[in-house]
């Protein structure tokens, strides 16, 4: 028995008559259940199957667009056996030789799973790597379907989640998902050697009277500089001016093992008035680096002291740390910033 | 009418006679359908409440276990109404006020459905802040039903989905998803100034012909230098010992909208006998600094020429950036990397 099917893209593909997001799916046992101006008898060979296709349609056939499936026991078939045409799921290339499918609309399971099956197949023969699924969370109800079919997670944010799918047999080589968190520690000293010092309501020091720098995570898409310079105005209201990156501690197995980098900033106030943010920190206050640093938490704390100490020999010996240039790439339009020691490089 | 309900925990916390990670529902309206030993008349108050429950179970119940469900049409409630006795979900506390579920068994989305509405109105009643729900990969059909409860996703790794609730009406303070993926590039040039370059199989530079330096992105809870070191050997098989990091680039929208930290080391050569990676170089060599730094793309190219300029300043000139230093932490017993420039600071 010959177990032989095939699968034909729409017009812009094969020059069928039918939307190019639609497949036409030919057994080569029987005709296909539901195909209204191509009943087909069973066909043996592909240019058998070419030539019958192309006399009922009248078209010129691209013979690239129709794929011969030759290990249907490779996907799960069931639904498709019966089915003559299916909607295949949308989808644009990305850079890497592989496909991206942005779902929008809501669909039941039962159609999508047709439509990722035709469509994988698709793919499959076109020589596709990786196929990427986004659902939106309102699309939740695909989520089992899509891991049923053979696809991993990959990365998550609230409102979506991103699966991926490896077709070739080679070594998968997708990037991995975002594996750092990053953070900013701001040293800001005025010309009476005082430093802006916090005490926080939350928090493993909450109570301790600890009094330490302003921190806070950069948001999503946000330089490094104004992460800083926003966390200072936020817990403090104290305006600042960046001046440089003083140190930076990578550091693992931090929220959710992921990793985490701190950057230690040196920023220069331009304002005096302390208002606090009263939803997170108990007090703030400058406080004379001399009373900072002889805080005894800081003899266990190796971070903070070092802190202290850069900001200090910025301040006092002329340290060089590293501070940013805006530079461009040969290879996207997109800038982005350059953090080295500009004294050194002059 | 009353719309009272009353939620008791188990024994533990209650003195109740079953096990602790169930509770009892109990209707003051109505006798619950199912609790073998506590046929309840209806009762209007907590006190007649406790009274009675304490004389049927004879045990001394622990008040704080018992909570009233206030306002139970915030809780979609159809599943719960008729059931005397719900499973709660296996919880731990975090450090933050909130608790951690980590899903583990097969479980059918009605009773997980359930068990879910039962914990977030104990976990509510305790004044629990975020809920974090882990689901493996093959519990994909929990996610549609967690989601319907209000849940959003919070990140995903190949393996799991975690999703998260934030149970208060005040802002959600809740940690961000990694937003960084960092790559390493690296400076490596031997005594007769010439740098080890490579021309990359895959990616935008693909048959150009252009020399560029190794470059890849660090393993998920790898150190940059170990990175760097790394992916060095990988590519040209060549030995090197970290030095330092000379500058660092923060882009953004890359991958998947992420961030990207990227950071140019130096590294001193240990071994001259190049054997290039066939999967992914197309060629490796040891390249003369003059006829690197003089390709035309350089000229296009900001950041390569930066790191050609940077490895020249750091060879010959003196040029100070940030080495690392092993720190730990006063709050946790993990060690994390410090980078710091080194020279300044002594």
């Amino acid at each position: 028995m010959l177990r032989c099917r095939w699968l034909v893209l729409g017009h812009e593909a094969s020059g069928l008559s039918f939307p190019t997001n639609r497949c036409l799916m030919y057994s080569s046992l029987r005709a296909p259940s539901k195909t209204p101006n191509h009943a087909l008898k069973p066909l043996s060979s592909r240019n058998s199957f070419i030539r019958e296709l192309t006399g009922r349609t009248g078209c010129q056939l691209n013979k690239r667009s129709i794929f011969s499936i030759t290990n249907p026991s490779s996907i799960a078939t069931s639904s498709l056996a019966h089915q003559g045409e299916v909607t295949l799921l949308p989808a644009t290339n990305d850079n890497h030789g592989g496909v991206i499918v942005e779902m929008k609309d809501p669909m039941d399971s039962g159609t999508f799973i047709s439509s990722l099956r035709a469509s994988l197949e698709v793919w499959r023969q076109q020589g596709k790597k990786g196929v990427w699924i986004k659902l939106p969370i309102e699309l939740a109800n695909l989520v089992q379907p899509t891991v049923e079919e053979g696809f991993c997670y990959h990365h998550a944010e609230p409102s979506y989640l991103m699966l991926v799918y490896w077709i070739p047999s080679t070594r998968n080589t997708l990037p991995v998902n975002a594996t750092h968190c990053v953070g900013v520690g701001a040293f800001v000293m005025n010309d009476k050697k005082e430093v802006l010092a916090v005490q926080e309501k939350n928090g493993r020091l909450r109570g301790s009277g600890v009094w330490k720098f302003p921190t806070g995570v950069v948001d999503p898409g946000e330089d490094i500089s104004a992460g800083a310079v926003r966390e200072v105005k936020e817990e403090t209201g104290i305006d600042t001016e960046f001046v440089e990156v003083l140190a930076f501690r990578q550091s693992h197995k931090s929220f959710f093992d992921k990793s985490d980098l701190f950057f230690i900033c040196m920023l220069h106030p331009l304002s005096s008035d302390i208002k606090k943010q009263d939803s997170e920190i108990e007090a703030a206050e400058w406080i004379p680096i001399q009373k900072f640093a002889a805080q005894p938490f800081m003899q266990k704390h190796e971070l903070l002291k070092y802190i202290t100490n850069l900001g200090m020999a910025k301040a006092e010996k002329g340290y060089a740390g590293f501070s940013p240039v805006c530079i461009t790439s040969a290879l996207t339009s997109r800038e982005s910033c350059l953090y080295f020691n500009k004294r050194d490089l002059s």
